[in-house]
């Protein structure tokens, strides 16, 4: 059976015009307009409403085993959220431990997210390094659809990296045409924070942003850019909260350095206050890294997007509940990090940044989107609207208006960080391969019907390197002359 | 009669792929793989080569009455040296002398332009202030598809806008929907530098770029973009040369300003040194305004470029031939002000863009054609490879090597600023409105088949603005009791 | 009679040091541990003090005639408030009308100012221009010690200055050695936010900040700082009240420019809520231009001061009353501008600047006293702690503790924009020209004590661009062959 | 004797003025208008000469073991040729071996130094850290004189320090009142790129530049910065070679962080040219680290002391003669790195900064002397022209003509980086401890009549930051009701 969006107004990274869509076998038949319905088709009118490409949240975890304990969301009821918010596809993360072969890892994730409702791919994180981790990201580059590897620069005696790993690793990503990508936090100077704060008595939540200040992330975010300069790889900053790498990434940008930023939701929009609050559970239910910051740094993430110096949005979705999170009620260190999103990212964008006139609907499309698809080289399968495209759409209605809440979220915590937000601009419809999932406010879904997107590598921007380094590549001096004396 | 390009590798703004391209009745009928050809259809073979949206130059001036003389290149070779280098759209500028009638002015350009071969559209210069030129700014934007005026801050004591008239434009400008753009020198500074250098004998063409240093023209981009600034209207700063003027774009875009900036071929390429050659010929064929500058703004212009700081390229072509600067052989004020350009843009770009890996094929289709096309809201019918859209296509052999001169270009003027400059990758067939006009370097164009293109206002960054505006409308404080007293 | 200062902790812009000092015939006569007090001398015991180079404040308007009406303060009782204060020197400002002579308004303020009780010097504006104008700046800077010529950017139709003439004035200054300083505003920009405030039916002091946004004195600041490169002449940018103001002066200064920045006290530490108080005369009152900022342009403020781009600290000190400020109740244009503090800067920059650590000690000499002595060439006669220097100290208590308010001030207004605000340190005794004129709060004065103070030209920068400008002298290509032609 | 210095310019860091200067006891007596000379006095005729205060380079290896050899220069001639340069102190470093302990190198290098013939202090570099490093550094800096240790980002295994080494002795720095100081080099990233070019056959000295990039020094002092930040005390950074590491300064002081930056005479004038002569002698000559950089960041470093981001100069000398370099003959990581300067930086200093105007002399002063004795917290007894200062002093003739060789200097070293350099302005007369020690261009000087000056801690920016420390401390919120739940 075929859907057919009639009457919308198609909106895309580029242009905006009016326009019907026909969707079969999960595909994109035809774009046009006047088109004529099949038959058989299921009809979504589109009348007074903006038809996107579904959203794609690049940075998620779901059902992580963290800190001790398990995200509470799973990749079935993480993927139906993320699709009852108009996000069709994530990209989530295989987290070996040291010493796990990466292997191992990327096949217990890949068993974990068989159930998922919508598609998904994985980066994969390089938390050790020997010659068997050398090869393993050569596997999964080559054969498995892995084009972006994951390093933490923060967790000390955890899964942090040290420099040494990080050249060595993304060296192996230039050769292999994968996206080197980072959790950017000065581990080190985390561990000397997080010391003193306890020494000092500070043993709650407010302790967390305290030992995380935006000047450990901008250090870190300045040394892994540094390291891809170095390089001359592509290098992509998850989750970035604060001026301070912002302006590492803005710098290297204008310098000509190919470096991508992504921001979360959550920081765009959420200040530091929280972490003040005199209830525990409150402030802990905000614990994540890095923290949420004071409000000058929201305006600024604002204007990284505005500016196209910060391409992507995500959530870092990962989900602990109250009586996970208690397991830090004595100690912020051991609160586990994480919060939810994936539902709420594509309307909080919508309202804050487009009906304030902050980004145009084609930079919203970009953001939430086609520059995610690009970078991780799955547009314009993803990503786009076109002949051809798999048919993740999203139908949004710009004069819905409702209240996000936890109680009546789709997501399996029990805690919103945008609890009472009142939004105007929600998906009435959404189509994730070809068919309508979601509408009415209501999910119709099927547990397995996610399928694993394989992602090639050599995206565009590693040709254009290539060209550099052989421009800029190292001289010889011959001084066979005086040799021979 | 249709065109077929076969087997090329499509690239477009925002991806490359393998498909066949039909046109038809002018415009793009199909895309994909496989696609059968018609059997009247003339068959180009782009094997091995590149499709790619024709390019847009957005700054001609062809025929322009300037400083006495008349540019040497008019619109017929103008437009047909444009296909030769696979430019299929100018936009040209209408420059009414100080007290002439908009319309007047207007309607005598779109005469001299009807002889064009390639499609072409006008901005028109706001010159002189008065209540008729405010109401005929209305009816060129609402009637005539003139979406941007242009603004000189250079040329004292003729054409020079000051302060408060360029508020009132832009004033103008915003309520109409339409984009403000500036030539960007501080005149007063350039008029006191002429005289100096006058003054103290210098009366050759390095009086040129001493009389108007990169600061002149930082000032005048900082001006404009304050002014766009305090009205919260976009603006688009045309050649942009040096680093100062691109400082001020970039700052105002990092704080979420909508500004634009263009540069030109020549700018990106050569350097100041040319007015020091003891040629005056060389030197004063050379003289155009801006200047070309010292050796580091290119490599800035070229940061500009790839940090989506510059948006466009283009080339200020004007023509003037060695008898007409020879006007100013004793005075070099006198000196017509312009240099070629639009047949060798693409070429220039692509040699010392993509083939060094400054630039991916794709940012090489933004800056060279959709990103004007997006910024003069003619997209997607322009600058774009998509059904329905004009099939205005350059067919692009990344092969062929040739070295630019005067004496093989196609450009009506005898000079060539990039001449004996070796390019790898040129057109190997240019497309105008479906039909093939340029192949195996043989140019088949007919005057006047070129259109002018008319463009609608309120491109997608006005709405934008317009709701900033709403949110940050200025108060009123309520101090009614008070006065009540 | 002479004065001797005893156990103090002597502080210095460069150096911290315990020490007595000597002062007789109004001079410092010893600086040195263990001196001897002469029989016939004040002793003035300042243990557990800092003895320190008495302020300047380089920016005031004494009884201006300004906007209607004459500033409240005059010289007699200003330098009196200065003095309570610990500030020994004023540089006020003479500010012919359009077409009034020179020398004449010169000599109008020589005569107002000859009640002085404290040293004080003039900046001469340059309100109009021609050949008279351009005479008399020499005869002021060569025999009557004027070494800076003011320039209004603002206050179109009145006093403010086209970009031509302040390019002829600046060029004059260069020639004569004097310092151009500028008030930067863009008065074309204000006017026309004046109007459409108007229009808009924003009648209130509110209107104020919202027709002068920080833009507004950024494209000012940033104008005259190239003309000034232009020219390769010094300038000063008195009252910088924002980012965009400094940005450009660290940007210039980082380039290695000559410029200077001056900041009040009271944009370092109130913003611009004032002006939404629904209280007329309490908005009225902190009427200033430019005016009061959003925190964070104090924060920034502070950072200019603590990176040395702001150089010195001023007031603005323009004393209004409210039935003075009441002729702009219905129409904030006419609310005369300006506000006090000429008598709180130090105490304010002590409290807010040192206490907390913001600035040292040595820092705080510089920014109230020794940067503008230097900057207006009377160092180190003046902001100096040196044997020879004139004896204009204070005696700084760190532990006083006041209450800065209307109520006991000597500042002839009835209104203080610090009202309320509690200091830390503060003067024990202030000594001008070598007698204790203010101590244990009482001042001791006499009406026409105070000297004229000239000032001589060409301070150390002067001699350092003219060698600049030799060196970047403009080149003149030879081609006399070719002329033979 | 004493020493009388009639008829000069006294130029110190803030002012110019005619004086005399009487010497005695190793200290200056009197500095005024016509004094009287004591009838003993040798008497100095600096008649259109400049007297200032006599350089301090603090950064100097005198005798270094290093790279399996030793420097040829020794405290004795060393200091020597410093004198004859117009230098009066040095400030060496103390480099321990991994596991030596500090006392113990420390007391080795005191040994050696006993023989200058000028004053000296040393730096101590922390090469490794336990408790007992921890420990010394408290003896060495409460009791031996020592405020500044030293921490070397590079050198990776040998003297390299962690991250996390770093954060523990920039602690212990804090606590102690002492300058935390670094090389900033990536150790990791210039061991990465030695073995990449080894391993593509470059064994020259043209190796050498290319494994150091800019970036890498950008990273490292970046890295330094947010450390210092971190933990809010001072940091500053030696040799400053490129625009990255000067731009994380400027970034850094520009938000009110109190960092610092040397650069050497060599960085402002040599670019990196040098490295690919195919003389291998002349190329090995000019190895150091960082390597002298492409002429774009030697305009940038004069920026930086113009705009005061630098605030002193050095010359990193330890020199190493042919037969040592011939070492990495066939591998460049083996050339031991060094190379001279104590003699020419005044001179070279004077010339390319005062002489073109890019400095006032004032400003020479600072940045040759004044700003280095305040740092280090020397001064006024270094530094200045005051009584009772040290009298180390420089009598400078502008007018002196010559030309720097290898064939002339004192130094030991058989190479010079300044040869045929011709300079206008030198030392007629260089004074330490009182007396004259080089005249007419022959030293006159004693072994072992340098001093060990002992610098104290705590110098006047740790008292301002540690008021900053107390307005930022980290915040406790109380759960108290909570927990009692
Ligand atoms: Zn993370
Ligand atoms: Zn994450
Ligand atoms: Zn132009
Ligand atoms: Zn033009
Ligand atoms: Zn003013
Ligand atoms: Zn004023
Ligand atoms: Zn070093
Ligand atoms: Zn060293």
């Amino acid at each position: 059976m075929s859907t057919f969006i009639r009457g919308g107004t198609v909106v895309t990274s580029e242009t905006t015009f009016r326009a019907d869509i026909l969707c079969d076998d999960g595909v994109i038949k035809a774009i046009g307009n006047d088109l004529e319905a099949p038959s058989n088709a299921e009809v979504v009118d589109a009348g007074g409403q903006y038809v996107m490409p579904g959203g794609i949240d690049p940075h998620t975890h779901m059902q992580l085993p963290f800190m001790g304990t398990v995200a509470s969301e799973d990749f079935e009821t993480g993927t139906a959220a993320a699709l009852a918010g108009g996000t069709t596809q994530i990209i989530d993360f295989v987290i070996p431990d040291p010493e796990e072969p990466l292997m191992d890892a990327y096949q217990k994730w890949r068993g974990w997210a068989e159930k998922s409702v919508s598609d998904y791919s994985f980066h994969v994180a390089i938390t050790w390094w020997d010659d068997t981790v050398h090869r393993d990201m050569g596997i999964l580059a080559e054969k498995e659809g892995v084009n972006s590897f994951k390093h933490f620069m923060a967790y000390k005696n955890a899964i942090m990296v040290s420099d040494e790993m990080m050249l060595a690793s993304f060296a192996r990503c230039r050769e292999l045409g994968a996206m080197a990508t980072v959790h950017a936090e000065n581990g080190e100077m985390v561990y000397y924070l997080q010391q003193e704060m306890l020494a000092k008595g500070i043993t709650g939540p407010e302790g967390h942003p305290q030992s995380r200040p935006p000047e450990v992330e901008g250090e870190a975010a300045n040394r892994a850019i540094r390291t891809a300069q170095v390089l001359q790889t592509p290098v992509y900053i998850v989750h970035v909260s604060c001026k301070e790498s912002l302006e590492a990434i803005t710098r290297a940008r204008l310098e000509g350095q190919r470096v991508f930023g992504e921001c979360l939701a959550g920081h765009l929009l959420i200040d530091d206050s929280v972490y003040y609050n005199d209830d525990f559970e409150y402030a802990a239910a905000h614990v994540m890294s890095p923290p949420f910051r004071p409000k000058d740094h929201q305006r600024a993430l604002w204007r990284g997007l505005q500016s196209g110096n910060l391409q992507t949005t995500a959530t870092d979705h990962c989900c602990f509940c109250a009586p996970q999170k208690a397991a830090g009620r004595d100690n912020f260190t051991l609160i586990p990090n994480g919060t939810s999103g994936v539902e709420d990212r594509m309307a909080v964008l919508w309202h804050h940044g487009v009906n304030s006139g902050k980004l145009t609907m084609n930079e919203f499309v970009k953001v939430t989107s086609t520059n995610a698809a690009q970078i991780f080289n799955i547009h314009p399968r993803k990503g786009s609207l076109s002949v051809g495209a798999d048919a993740d759409i999203v139908v949004w209605d710009p004069e819905m208006t409702r209240t996000i809440s936890a109680k009546t979220h789709h997501q399996n915590i029990d805690f919103n960080i945008f609890e009472g937000m009142e939004v105007k601009g929600s998906p009435s419809h959404t189509i994730s391969q070809g068919k309508v999932v979601f509408k009415d406010g209501q999910l119709n879904v099927v547990k397995g019907a996610g399928r694993y997107i394989k992602r090639p590598t050599f995206n565009t921007h590693f040709g254009a390197l290539e060209k550099r380094r052989k421009e800029t590549a190292p001289r010889k001096v011959s001084r066979t002359a005086e040799a021979a004396e």
